[in-house]
């Protein structure tokens, strides 16, 4: 034998598998910006406001915590999240609570555990199918429409289920949703419930977006499914500590046999979650006065830049649902594809590279989040803005009036020149 | 379709996993103790050292940062991990490295990236195997024999090899040993980095116990085998920050596709290190002078402590090789074994088990660490102990001076008391 240094052997579900797109995107928009450019970073879905104060000091407080925690979390933590859903509506008991490193580490896991289809909607957040391609796990799409927003309906998740109605699947829904901004009301969350009820479905709630539903008004659709649903939540949105890796899954007692080989699972992986980020997070958990106070402005600062969003989109001429929580939107170009194919731009993903290298606006392609290549879709987070200035100064106008023009165009300068950057390129023949 | 809650659907690789047998003794430990029970807590392997006063106040410092943090890691922590690397004569730049949430969790993610079997000596640490069986490896152990402390051989790992010497292989390497205390010498190693090469194997050099070899003279395989070897390590062990989840993977160039596609699984499973722990962690693999004294301090005081365990096990009766680094001793029983047979102890499960019921001394099985059932061996972890005044008592004392039995008696009550029960519990008939 000549020996030598190792040969490629990669895992074949492994092979090729590019950099989450959201990823990617954040890293070619900081190569761009080394080099000079000006860049409008609507890429990346990172919150833009800080963590909260509290937040903050309940971690300085617990730098020196040094010991592993159990694996299913810190207790009193546990304890924390358990009675924050109760108080949403949603009965579960700390022994319900999962903890872990985000909750796309807790969705891997599952994905790992539990044998069964993943069904998604279409859009979809980029990393559900990618996680289940890496397990080896089939894929459905469940087509929605553009109108009202893309929904996914009880009538289209029917009837992907219905030929196979025995069959293990794991639906996930996620509201407010990523990529598009929207929500479903109570009405359709029990219809969907009741769909997934029918097919003793296994329902994962991706709500980590709830807390951030424009009016406050985020409701969890495990009220009407309750054994068959994980609520899945963490400290990267609504906390504003995507960096800090902290996720949550509430399980219903009767999943209790996934939950546990979850945490066998995470026993052999991650362990437990950082002892010190767990400390802090009983801290967001609790949402004490000023944790209210400081998602009631972000809510504001929120709604007012979603608004000034849609409003430019559709004078850019772009198809798109005004935002009703969190921070993106899904515009379609398709009303200019004429216009856009005499520019050499047939796809999502050539749009999204024009656009970037053209007028520096970073968005996602539409491709990433399941759609056709040669659909001309693409999201955008308007996150590109100060949201420890923003916070301030929504607070130290009326508590209850809308914030106007003027205090988003003084809060959110890059925003609106990157709208209307985009605004131009679209009009531009 | 009547519906109902979802039923139990299992990956089959995952169906039956345990707790990390680890994780399960700290548990069945602390219900013990909170029963009323003097526990001595020798089973979970948790450096009982404080984190070192400048990395907490690095993490204090950096406890508002919030940002996502890139897959790999932290550019200034590659960096520091990378000259920590070269300052030990192993060449290696900041884009080698790879940042995970603990080391356990970066060889989930090697073992379901690269596509090919396990090969592990036996005894190993508890995790490397189940991690193969989640991910549907074949898994090779490599007999060892208790003389000289049960080291992998060239001889052992070639006869291994030679049948199949194109298949693709995950060698593991851990030294100073998890569960045995023992390491390797520099002629060893050669010897082993020439067989892996023979074979083309990666090998995993697992050197997290590194820094805490007893006399300060740990050597990297990496040296030897540079294009074949990632070397694992992290904040966990010499660093006493086990609960705050931080490990590192260092490959070399040759491999940077496997260091590539690991990224791509990590940025759809965990995404990125917790940002503010990664912060720290900078401070920590610079080794400032006061890491350099902790470091030293640390030694002393494990050296002086290993080496009354030993004394104390080999006059219990046990079969046991003397510790050079780590906190680990791995005795084995058998010279015992007529008297445990009369006490209706035939396996090292239920000698744990008895001693744990009678004694309130927590040992781990050797079967969790590969050994076959009836085998009366156990890993014991002299970690019982207040790894903060021992650090102050032994600084104290003269620089050079070897720390005494007054010392450990006075540093180490739990220890030399939980000692005395097991070897009067071996006595007894």
């Amino acid at each position: 034998m000549d020996g030598s240094k190792p040969g490629v052997h990669l895992n074949l579900n492994v092979w090729g598998l590019g950099r989450s797109p959201t990823i990617a995107i954040d890293a070619r928009s900081r190569e761009l910006a080394a080099a000079g450019h000006r860049i409008y970073r609507f890429g990346l879905g990172q919150s833009p406001f800080p963590v909260p104060a509290p937040v903050v000091a309940a971690l300085r407080e617990h730098a020196p915590v040094k010991d592993y925690l159990p694996v299913e979390g810190l207790p009193a933590l546990r304890e924390a999240v358990a009675r924050y859903y109760c108080l949403r509506g949603v009965e579960r008991t700390a022994q319900d609570i999962l903890v872990g490193p985000g909750s796309k580490e807790l969705m891997f896991l599952l994905q790992l555990t539990f044998y069964g289809d993943l069904v998604i909607p279409t859009p979809s957040w980029v990393s559900y199918a990618p996680q289940a391609q890496i397990v080896g796990r089939p894929i459905r799409w469940v087509p929605t429409t553009a109108e009202d927003g893309w929904p996914l309906t009880p009538a289209e998740l029917d009837r992907v289920c219905r030929d196979e109605p025995e069959k293990p699947r794991l639906v996930v829904l996620n509201y407010p949703a990523n990529p598009t901004g929207q929500t479903y009301d109570v009405g359709r969350l029990e219809e969907l419930a009741a769909v997934a009820r029918r097919y003793r479905a296994l329902l994962l709630s991706d709500e980590i977006y709830g807390e951030l539903h424009h009016q406050g008004l985020h409701e969890s659709v495990a009220r009407f499914y309750p054994e068959g649903t994980i609520v899945s939540s963490g400290l990267s949105k609504w906390c504003g500590a995507g960096g800090w890796r902290l996720g949550t899954f509430a399980f219903p007692p009767t999943l209790a046999w996934l939950r546990e080989a979850m945490a066998a699972v995470a026993s052999e992986t991650f362990t437990s979650t950082s002892a010190p980020i767990q400390y802090a997070a009983v801290t967001a958990f609790e949402v004490g006065a000023e944790i209210q106070q400081y998602l009631r402005s972000a809510r504001r600062v929120l709604r007012a830049f979603g608004a000034l969003v849609h409003r430019e989109l559709v004078r850019a001429g772009a198809e798109v649902a005004e935002p009703c929580g969190g921070f993106y939107v899904f515009p379609d170009f398709g009303p200019l594809r004429q216009r856009l194919r005499e520019r050499g731009i047939e796809t999502s993903t050539e749009l999204c590279e024009r656009l970037l290298l053209e007028t520096g606006v970073a968005l996602l392609p539409g491709l990433a989040f399941g759609r056709p290549p040669e659909e001309l879709t693409a999201r955008l987070a308007y996150v590109d803005f100060d949201g420890a200035l923003a916070l301030v100064a929504a607070r130290a106008l009326e508590p209850e009036s809308e914030l106007d023009e003027g205090f988003v165009a003084q809060q959110a300068p890059r925003l609106v020149e990157g709208l209307s950057r985009l605004t131009e390129w679209c009009a531009a023949r």
